[in-house]
């Protein structure tokens, strides 16, 4: 259940990572590597850095495929991907769930503080974003809208804060998914952004 | 002789660094980091994602010495470069062969999937110039110009097959690089692209 | 003594990164990333290319701390950091110079040339900047203006010459720090610039 979700965010990451590549004019190759980036970016950067190498999709090549399938799928169907809108941002959110959550279990393998292992899920759910905007050349859009990264780190903080209540395991998971899922929800519907400060420098 | 061409297409990328860094009116420091990254940044990245730590060029100074010939060269005879043109070309064609054996070879050794130790090869010839252009601030050239990175690909397809045949090592290696340069010099003379699809997002 | 202005150069470099990031009207949570890539971003990437990982904030959190008061402190006074101008600028070159050694050191305990432990050195004082720059779209500042990096390497330089002296550690880290001080603020003062060359690509 839980890999099932976490190929249908691999897969809907690199759908929105192809569009993406498509807008800003980019040719076939160019396309793929943002679409690969979007999906797998952030946890690369976070292999890297623990130091859990070769990195992930290198020793697990269905993330691979499941990103090849989407950009012939996205390639294919990107006329009628608007009418999807809806379901893409919906699967986008579980994404952003699950990726979290495998961020959280790569750190606590690995034997990091829990602030750490926040940053990591958060790193996961959203330095895909990141890298692809670098390489598209914009200022990374999750540095200037909505409270996407924080719906992570306070998914982060549930998280940790249930291991120390006396519940399973399965209960921990779910809760926090259907939270970040919830608040994602919330923030796009009610528009709660992160202020952005005045200042003249 | 694969060290020699290996050497002679870091020379190149480094001198093509050059240009780019002082096109871009960086300062000296400037110009010298862009060489740096264009001739070993997409070795460095590999190195980095398969845990092959410290880098290949910290433990192997030659190459380091030679981007420095190169951007002394470079600077000296900046004027004079541009008569070298088609020269360059070649050597940076020669480079882009050798690069990618090279990444191939580094990713069997780390006994990873033939699909991954094709993208290892394309990464090793292709993505200095990526960060080269992430430095300048401009979208990789990469993504939108050429079938460059697909030459790569193919070359590194060509390998695997090559290895199910009856054939000895220094007869794949050979034709591997040949096909590549010959597929290269094919693609500009006859300006193959990769497509660009139509989008409205 | 050296770890305490370890920690002002962190947390000064925080600071400047709030007011970069204030600047680029980002949000909370992305001047809060550039903060942390200021400060951080140099000794992170040296950590990942000589393979010391989890990367050192991983596992010291002090620094992750600092980060945070730094953070918050420029946000709140962050009208009023105009007059600190000079202090700021103090700080920031003391940093500079405590970064380098601590870089330097890195390499040194990792076994690594001379020539490359220079370049770790640079890398930990400057590329902070550089990432900082990327994320905000800009092409990084270092490669553009005053010889920032270059006092960085003449300090590496100056370190390794006073090793084969007879004299104590000690003395080699003061002369080095106050050398890379002094070099910084004279070439502040007297706008010492490294050349941009004349070049029409």
């Amino acid at each position: 259940m839980f890999q099932l979700l976490d190929f249908i965010g691999t897969f809907v990451f690199a759908v929105s990572g192809v569009l993406t590549g498509l807008n800003k004019k980019l040719d076939l190759f160019g396309v793929f590597i943002i679409a690969f980036v979007t999906a797998l970016g952030g946890g690369t950067l976070r292999d890297v850095l623990i130091g859990r190498t070769p990195v992930g999709w290198m020793l697990d090549l269905q993330y691979v495929y499941l990103i090849v399938i989407g950009f012939v799928v996205a390639i294919v169907f990107r006329k009628k991907l608007d009418k999807l809108r809806v379901s893409m941002f919906l699967f986008d959110t579980i994404g952003l769930g699950i990726f979290t959550l495998i961020g959280l279990e790569k750190g606590i393998e690995k034997g990091l503080h829990p602030i750490v292992c926040i940053a990591l899920g958060a790193m996961t759910a959203t330095f895909g974003g990141v890298i692809r905007d670098i390489l598209c050349n914009e200022i990374p859009v999750v540095f200037r809208r909505e409270i996407y990264a924080t719906v992570c780190i306070l998914g982060g903080v549930l998280f940790f804060v249930l291991q120390n209540c006396n519940v399973s395991n399965d209960f921990i998971y779910l809760t926090t998914t259907v939270f970040m899922i919830v608040l994602r929800l919330l923030a796009v519907k009610y528009k709660w952004y992160l202020p952005t400060l005045y200042y003249k420098g």
